[in-house]
């Protein structure tokens, strides 16, 4: 492996170029029309086969390796975020109000670099790589549903995946078998008022006053109704009743998210937030509206791909610690992946030793340390050699 | 009087087509330059030395009569409101989100009616009237407080006004000496939090949530602090923390209007509020910014001329009762005036028999009797010929 | 008038000393019997007539004067409140838990004083003075009514009231023609959740959270939906859901008081608040019980009998301002008296002028400057006296 | 084993009449002076050395077998909560205000009979079995470390202990190894506002307002401050602030309990909620006083004894499924004794096969089936039985 390893650290500046230039120009999800054919343009460089526009702006690029084998898709998503970025970065973005906060573009720089190394260890490869580029994963339903669709696993034997975790030290692999990442739906709530002069309450039905309590109300759900034992989160992320400041808000709109791991809780909580709603605005005489969105299914990984990927990532150059991952509330559309073929989703530490404390995923000043996408190649790099390798034996009773 | 009820009855129907031209081409407060140019054109035409860009965007037009007088002021406001307009109306707005949802067109349209009338009736006139055409009567600080700076009540010895009430009956006149209006103040919050993502809430100070507490912790002024036979309003009007649906949001901000009569209820409210504020942030550890701008004056009628225009008043055409009104919340910068020179605002009903109830004011339904404008024109009318008969004489002991 | 007010100087030691008694042995309402057996002794002992157990524990007591004429009544009420004492005074209250902290002990103290000084100048009277000792002003259905039935206001021709005020100056006398105080109503809310253990908050339906979502939305009537020129008070006074530490409440109960001086707001209060309740409850899936209790009328003075007092008092020595006072929010059963026959209730301010600050009525802390006793009882006296000598006249006319 | 079983079958309904005399006459925790003496009656009789008033009111019972051997110690708690009994069961509670609602009375019944025929059965017994009767587990700081303190484990090998659980299935027993319970805290609030007439709010600093806020303010802990991964409640069980219906809160005070498994959320919360108090109090300028008091530590079950139970319940007559049990959110403070000696702490199913659904413990309606008594007592019979057998083997290598 150590050509692997060789190759990646070789290529580790335009890695980290890559990933600044994607940084500066994201892209909304499902409107990545410039990132995907800057992928495209890379891999049809590298001379891959190249599919693009799979189920939207996903792109596949397949790697046929000199000899035959199984073959493994790695999927990194490139999508970016509504979000002004705060940073001081001299890559910042250029597109007011989009940012690559969640770390997609360190996901499709490490992908891009892999493929130049892989394409380069060519004559010993066994069987195909598929690189699976994909978008829209911030925002439901997501782009790994159409892909699926679109045959983006016709022929895949197995899957692997990382997410670049910022708030987890650089040099640190999670893993996880079983539930990895919650359920993570979406609700959207409209309060019908009654709007009027800010001198005159009493002729209106203040939609303010009755966000202001339903945001209250909505609280009890995780404090009071979901047994402690279990795991749940009801966030309004979302409010919105913009007026001039004498006007009386006539509707005002919450939408937020809902995060579970328990069907039977997700199902209770759905009915929970109606029922909310409904004695909230009875309150007050108004009406609404309410939709639930259910996102992406729980992220499950496959037992064997799991431990087979903690073992590899303990020989990685960088890597420090593998650990078990405790689940997190975060969902991911790499659960649809997962209930198609096998494979595995895992973390990559990104949160720098010099930092005191890391901004979380999605906030104005996210920032990764970008060794990680080194450490994420060289694992994934490393997952799918052994994978060839070891594709005619089981893989638990395979040698590392 | 008969030539001034007859010459306005004539013109209905140009009062009309003005108002509608008016409401169909709103123009928001201080960005009145349109509209500003229609009223100067009218009364250039009808020969009145104009006076433009009087503190901004004001208008002045002086009718000298043919015998000599007092120069009598008659004012109209003609700004329009950042409401998107949802009525069915043939000449319904076409700017889009900008609404004469306040009847300021309906103002404008009765007074170059009666400028016409007058100007035909130039022989009789004994004295200057002075139409004063405002410009943002709607946002503080308004137009009155920098056009009185700039002159425009220079030799004036009195000054009438009205506003068309849409919850008024038509045919209804209200007057009253003393507090008419109150003191409409404004306040702004912003509450910084720390966002994040919506599955990770722990990790954030939720500005959602810590705003849904201060609406509800803000009621308690009015319930609580003042005291129940005094008048006062708190309305948080706007709320906007507009994020993705998974994002928690890092800032909301709060936007409201405060009215009372009194001094000290004003003061005191401005201070609940920020000790409001402050506990509320205090309990999610959280800070904010806030600011309480002080908008116009209560607005006090003269009782001399008040009574005057009351007694006149049931002598128009059209009007069945001319009655005491209570006092209302809501603020108008008329009040400058009446801090300068004597003289009187009344209210005049527009409320079509044919309407089972009224939307309010500042409603996206707003509408009016536009009979009502053929009343306030010849109320005015009326008054200023009166006062100008009667400026040798007190006016209490005039006949009318 | 000079027999009056020296008789009156003379037993001022006296007035105070059974005002501390009564203090010292308070009482609850329709529980007043030693009170009761008090006020009749010592009217027996001068001689009136006396008649117990009017409509409960109240007390009538009859001072003949030697000249015919009209039957002046005056009344004091003598009940206490069910409020531990927290003063330092040597006269505190022995029976723990209830307290004179409304004033009602001077009220029957400054009517016994004036009784014995009247006694004295029984010849000079001219007509009978009815000293109307009154039960159970406190709780409703009060004891005016009961008394009234039971024949207390038979031959009556005119009634004077007075209240102690603790938050007016020594040496003031308030006035009001017309509505004077609110109609005072109550409330009964019980929320029937489902208890449970205090760490299993999911299996139950916790009605102290419902409890204080329901204080915060009641809050809304007054801030939001009663016109802000009107006056109201919604206060839940009471809150009981007592439990051990780790029992979550099955049951809530509220109790609280509505204040109002107009029939259509105190009807549409009633239903707000059960409309609030019932959306409250839904959000949480618990039940309730809702009652409303109207309490008494509101108190509306007669114009000509408070003129005629107001013009009164400003001869009354110690008096130094007679005010009209703004009504009141506290209701008072003296209402029903002046359903029946003519009369005035006013106030006698009894804040020392020692005191920065008076603590207000129903406080633990309440207290009396002793001096307004006199005050009003040379006020009441005067009243008495001369109604008597001006009943052949209109009173308007009278000669003071 | 069978004479153990036989006996106790034999007994069944002796056990019953305990149990049920246990109900009808419950005691307070720290109050449990008849409870115990019927207890040392019992032991006496039986011919069992007692020890009384052992850290308050525990009692000490010793069976000697007539063989060498460990002194194992079987422990039942017997005190009773304040809670007002709603069943309609012949034996319910004379004691107004206390009842047997969390199975107490089972326990000590089940501990009784086993005693009694662990009694006949002597001569078997290899060692000494301590009947370890605890007062006062329902109210912290609780019987337990008091008993210790007065020397109740000395010479004890071993400790077992079960609680009837009235929502497992009569038939189940639960089993964990490491924390099964969490640590139970308890808070104290008092809110100091200030009271005053419920007409006059502005007058007042409403406490049962402030309270009103401060249990909403509160949900926010688990629902936005614990990591959703965790587990963590806040309950507020006690709210009071009893006034009369007109007169406003001076003081309200809030009581309730906080369950956590780590100590780093626990030490948060205690500070999250002083914070939010302060906060809420700030609101409306009041004053506070809150204490956290520490309560039991977390029940830790060891491994190995944890395991042999388990096993050992499998052959228990009328144990139909022995399952691992998921923590629960209830303290114990059982857990001191695991502090000092091995042992373990399970769960005895008790909800009968009749029922569709059983009221939570701590419930007034909370009930048990009975027949779980006897498989209670079967199981720590044979678990005492056993370890005596086995004890100078390792448990885990031991024939069951």
């Amino acid at each position: 492996m150590d050509q692997l390893f060789k190759g990646l650290d070789d290529i580790y500046n335009e890695i980290v170029d890559i990933r600044r230039h994607l940084h500066q120009h994201p892209e909304l999800s499902f409107e990545e029309v410039n990132t995907a054919n800057y992928i495209a343009a890379y891999h049809e460089k590298l001379g891959h086969k190249v599919r693009t526009n799979v189920g939207g702006n996903g792109v596949l690029a397949y790697l046929e390796g000199d000899k035959p084998g199984p073959t493994v898709a790695i999927r990194a998503d490139f999508d970016a975020l509504p979000i002004h970025e705060e940073t001081d970065v001299p890559f910042k973005s250029v597109n007011t109000g989009v940012m690559h906060a969640c770390g997609h573009d360190g996901h499709t720089a490490t992908l891009l670099g892999l493929a130049k190394v892989l394409n380069s260890m060519k004559s010993e490869i066994e069987g195909t790589v598929l690189f699976l580029h994909q978008h829209a994963e911030e925002l439901p339903p997501g782009g790994a549903i159409s892909m699926i669709k679109d045959g983006c696993l016709d022929g895949v034997d197995v899957i692997f995946g990382t997410h670049l975790q910022a708030q987890m030290p650089l040099g640190e692999i999670g893993y996880r078998s079983g539930p990895l990442q919650a359920a993570p739906d979406r609700f959207d709530i409209t309060i019908r008022g009654k709007g009027g002069h800010g001198a005159a309450p009493h002729e209106t039905k203040d939609s303010i006053v009755i966000g202001g309590q339903l945001i209250g109300n909505l609280q009890q759900i995780v404090s009071r109704k979901v047994d402690p034992l279990e795991s749940a989160v009801v966030s309004v992320c979302s409010f919105e009743a913009k007026n001039p400041y004498n006007v009386i808000a006539d509707t005002a709109t919450l939408t937020g998210t809902v995060r579970t791991f328990k069907e039977e809780i997700r199902t209770s909580i759905e009915k929970e937030i109606e029922r909310i709603v409904q004695g909230t605005c009875l309150v007050s005489d108004a009406s609404y509206e309410y939709t639930y969105t259910r996102g992406y299914p729980t992220t499950v990984n496959h037992k064997e791909e799991t431990e087979f990927v903690a073992k590899l990532a303990q020989s990685v150059p960088g890597v420090e610690a593998v650990k078990e991952t405790p689940p997190i509330m975060g969902g991911e559309d790499f659960s649809y992946y997962l209930q198609k073929v096998k494979g595995t989703f895992f973390f990559t530490g990104a949160k720098s030793p010099d930092w005191n404390e890391a901004y979380p995923h999605h906030h104005p000043k996210f920032d990764l340390d970008e060794r990680a996408l080194l450490i994420a190649a060289k694992t994934l790099g490393l997952a799918t050699l052994h994978y060839m390798k070891n594709s005619s034996k089981t893989l638990s009773s395979q040698q590392v």
